[in-house]
């Protein structure tokens, strides 16, 4: 990938971010591709898909909850033609949801853009909190039935 | 996309989740790439980077785990040039951990393909648990710092 493309993707990925911690709901809206075929999926919400509902989903969470402190950190890219993808965490200043002070909570994030033209925009966003330690020695993937 | 990519993509999807439920390296190794950019997240795990890591991990899992039911569905596909990505739904049976009989957990997944000649590998793959039941109303993204 050349660096052009990969300073445009790392400048919406920013972007994105900017508008999360502001709850601005316009700039969440020039973020993203407005195609049927974005999805969507928020920690412990069910998967969002099509512009229309992505859209409800932000525009909702921004009124709810207002700007918050979260930043990236971790950033890694990749990408292919007109496709890139990113992995991050996210960093929530726990302070802000009420809870304690000083804890930073950290989600993890798949970010995909697609770009048209010199415009790389979002059509995809997965984020899952991830435990706060990490694991030791080899795990299994069996599930929690007691989780949320 | 074509419909030649789209089937090239589905059937690169199955056998991921047939490698997965038969507990089966070998196979596992065949659908990812072998590059240092591929990325795997597990549901609760820390993200893994680069192929050696991934593989590991599979391994692990399967010689600590086992074969067990799993199965896809609700699956999405997109596509563009080389690259493709898959939503969908991991149905396990929770019988197979041990746990409630009768009960099947939903894992939402992020499935990320690129294309070398007619060969489609998976080169992300993001898991993450979600909630047993759709949430009502509107939300908001403030972490849960009792999780897990």
């Amino acid at each position: 990938m050349t660096t052009d493309h990969s300073e445009a993707v790392l400048a919406a990925n920013m972007r994105f971010y900017r508008a999360l911690a502001n709850a601005d709901g316009p700039a969440m809206d020039a973020v993203w591709s407005h195609k049927d075929d974005v999805a969507c999926l928020h920690p412990n919400w069910p998967l969002l898909q099509g512009w229309r509902n992505v859209q409800a989903s932000w525009h909702g969470i921004f009124e709810q909850q207002g700007p918050f402190r979260v930043w990236p950190s971790d950033v890694t890219i990749s990408a292919s033609g007109d496709m890139a993808w990113i992995t991050c965490t996210e960093n929530v200043d726990a302070s802000d949801a009420g809870q304690t002070v000083g804890v930073v909570i950290q989600v993890q994030a798949t970010n995909i853009f697609r770009r048209k033209e010199s415009d790389w925009r979002m059509v995809h966003h997965h984020a899952s909190q991830q435990p706060q330690r990490p694991l030791n020695g080899p795990g299994t993937l069996r599930p929690s039935i007691s989780q949320n």
